[in-house]
């Protein structure tokens, strides 16, 4: 579809809905779907708008820049995006390959609409896998003192890039603040349990300890507050007194997978918005 | 909260949202909730709207007869219902409680805004809890050529209760057509499986041959097709190859007390719209 | 069904199976169902054995007190129980009905072979649900100076109705550690968090303000330690960002009622055996 | 692990766990693992034993001959695998490629003991997959009258690579129905529906036009009745009225692959016994 996608946050007050979509009416484009959210305890407005252009009475440029006074009146936060749209990505990795696997699976079947950039990995483990997609892999070292170092490399890269959102996929290594401050909103990281429980490292270990009956994975923002970003999904997997933790990561993994690659395709189609610490999440 | 919930559906065409929403803004009401669905297949537009009148600049009858003539401008179906509001329920049991149980239950905690109004059983093991909770109980005789002059009878009490709704709490009658047409849309009934797998009797007992890993249930509109009329909800659980027919009974159970109880919440929550045989469901 | 169910653990070795069967066979008992556990990391060995004795060739007792030697020689701990059996239960409540109303109602259809000696409360808001029940009520006074006298009274009630499990539904008080220590392994509480998230008060209130998008409840054995003994049995759902907190604690109730009363019913049933702080659970 | 999995029915009687358990410690091998099931409507006795032989005090051929004096005793059928073991799996496809790519995906991690002798389509879409994997690929034409000759060719394959178990991933033909009888209780089969929903062609259309409110897949033994044969696994997905046929079928892919691979498992892991039209699933 031709279209656009709006994406809008503002305080609460009457009267909003019936003035975008009067703006979207006026210049005879179509609302395809609108999705809204009004936080009574906040006071504040959230919406997604999916517009069909297709019989738009202006250039798109027009639309866009046209909204921006009733965009101001309304004191809101807002973006448009083009529909088709790609969205610039790379992904992150230390050794294991489930969810770099996942996401090159679910890219290549249309399920998400992204490009990956290329394939950044501080082990080489999955240089292998990159590369038989077609998809430059980087190998840093983030090794001890290395550390600040690469990440400026990593940097570096998602800029020459032009890269839109890095995504974590079981990358195992806390990122410095600077990092998370630079790209906010815009790291995807899947962590390998029932957020918040069993924050940090061995979280199947930790579970197994525990005597859980249900594991888990959560896909979240990063924020430079270990584990603890705005939550986008999450997903559940019932074990029992026999599962080692081995057996907990191997149904992990599967939690892992889905819980990240629906993550993804929720942020890349724009269904979701932060607030404070928590994500608004328009299904899809 | 003081307000209007307005269900509407009609031909899609541009502007719609716009117009609703603006005729909410003119009267100085405010949207809290909207919710919208496009259907493309058929070009119909759906939507559920929330609206709170406690600014409102007309008097609440004026406001609603006065969506007249844009209502009829979009060829629109469309309905406003008060809040607070209690819808009148009647329940109709044959022998098993725990569906009468959870409705009771819910509704003394107020999770679902109905008032029942009786309890009609054509069997009398239900007599002594609707009486416990303060509900008046009638026995129908719906045996052998009883039936017809039972549905009859049942027809009345609906009638003289101002009844609006109508569950089939693990009624174990089939409806006569004249009976389904007459409510269309208003009886919700819970079967004891995952639709359409298992239409008929014994569902359990066909899932125990069949020997399916999961069982469930099904609240749906009745229609004159048995079990087969628009979904609202289903619910499944997971079984093993130990569980005999009583045990699946057991488990289902769960799912039947959930699913009903979910799918009249929904139902008197205006949250609903059949469309031929779908029921389109703005979820709470 | 006329028999026994035999629970044990002990060391790892070999033959443990054959000599128990063996036991059993000797008798002319049959096994019903064996359930087997070996857990390599501490090298124990659990087991719970289902035993038809209609064609037993001693006594009940001598079959039991006959079982002595083996038992020793394996350095076990078991423990045989006489079925049909119903377990003499005390239910603890503060204001909150609904997990009080689900295991009465499960108790009434025979879902948990248990006997309801009586319900305790600090509040008396569960009395008139009691009584209706054909349960005594007891209002014992916990606040402030009273709590340790009340916790006295409590076990003088547990005692004298020869109580064998306590289950707090929804019992708003931190017991004291002699209490607990006292009643090991026959303490079930339900948590309304997935442990181990969301510790201590208000789990639904934390649980929005993290912005979780599945929120559950946790059955399990109380130790000294807040909310950290064994789990038996844990319940999730899924929610989205416009659940209020109150909508937490309605789609919660759900989880809680249901993870309580199975686990319940797994204990009741001796499907539990408590290894340090881990609950091993045969299926049922 | 050195050892050994026994799977073993027979009708039921007194003292069969006795026998088996006997047998194995009077050779000083270990039950590590024993799963049990008496179906009481049958009178039939089934059962899973995995057993440690590194201490066996006779070679493992004597082990497994010398059982066959008990096993004929007890009327039983039974059957012994060596542990490690890799079973010999030909994966049948025709144009899709995501339950191919989990196999592959999770045979290379380890998850599933198979060794993939060779992947056989009558489209060659998956062709560059099984390359890349270092899989021989047959394109076997199967197209009109070209049907009877394929199955024939591919029967020879599988008999030319002694394969053992073969599995449909998305396979899109109807077999034959002396090639259901040649390979009875060897060939699994994903079906795209929570059979017995939904039989047949073009499922995801079918569950639209129902408008269910889950989808699932269904993992089951092949028998010469369409989509009727022992069921292993099912999952399900919940879906919404705005999921379209193409939304159902990309959530219906996890389906797919997850119950597919769980199965596949199962079966060579030996935890499924078929008896007459229900598969008895020992869970792991």
């Amino acid at each position: 579809m031709q279209g656009l996608i709006l994406k809008i946050d503002c305080p609460d007050q009457h009267g909003i809905v019936a003035k975008i979509a009067s703006y979207v009416a006026d210049h005879e484009a179509n609302l395809c779907e609108f999705s809204q959210f009004t936080d009574d305890e906040h006071s504040k407005f959230f919406a997604r708008v999916e517009i069909d252009t297709s019989d738009l009475n202006v250039s798109l440029e027009d639309f866009i820049s046209g909204f921006k006074p009733l965009g101001q009146s309304l004191s809101a936060s807002w973006h448009f995006r083009e529909m088709p749209y790609q969205m610039r990505t790379a992904v992150l990795v230390t050794k294991t390959d489930h969810c770099l696997n996942e996401i090159l699976w679910r890219t290549k079947l249309g399920e998400m609409p992204i490009k990956i950039t290329s394939v950044i990995g501080n082990r080489d483990n999955c240089q292998k896998i990159a590369e038989q997609a077609g998809i430059p892999f980087h190998h840093i070292n983030l090794d001890g003192d290395h550390r600040e170092k690469g990440f400026q490399e990593i940097k570096k890269i998602l800029s020459d890039e032009n890269v839109e959102l890095t995504v974590l996929a079981r990358f195992m290594q806390i990122l410095p603040n600077w990092f998370c401050d630079e790209y906010t909103g815009k790291i995807i990281n899947i962590h390998h349990s029932f957020l918040p429980a069993f924050i940090g490292a061995n979280p199947y270990r930790q579970a197994h300890e525990r005597g859980v009956k249900l594991i888990g994975a959560t896909c979240h923002y990063v924020t430079s507050e270990l584990d603890g970003g705005p939550i986008i999904e999450q997903e559940v997997e019932r074990v029992q007194h026999f599962h080692k933790p081995k057996d907990l990561m191997r149904l992990g993994r599967d939690c892992e997978r889905d819980a990240l690659a629906r993550g993804i395709r929720l942020h890349v189609n724009d269904r979701t918005i932060i607030h404070q610490n928590r994500a608004i999440v328009f299904p899809d």
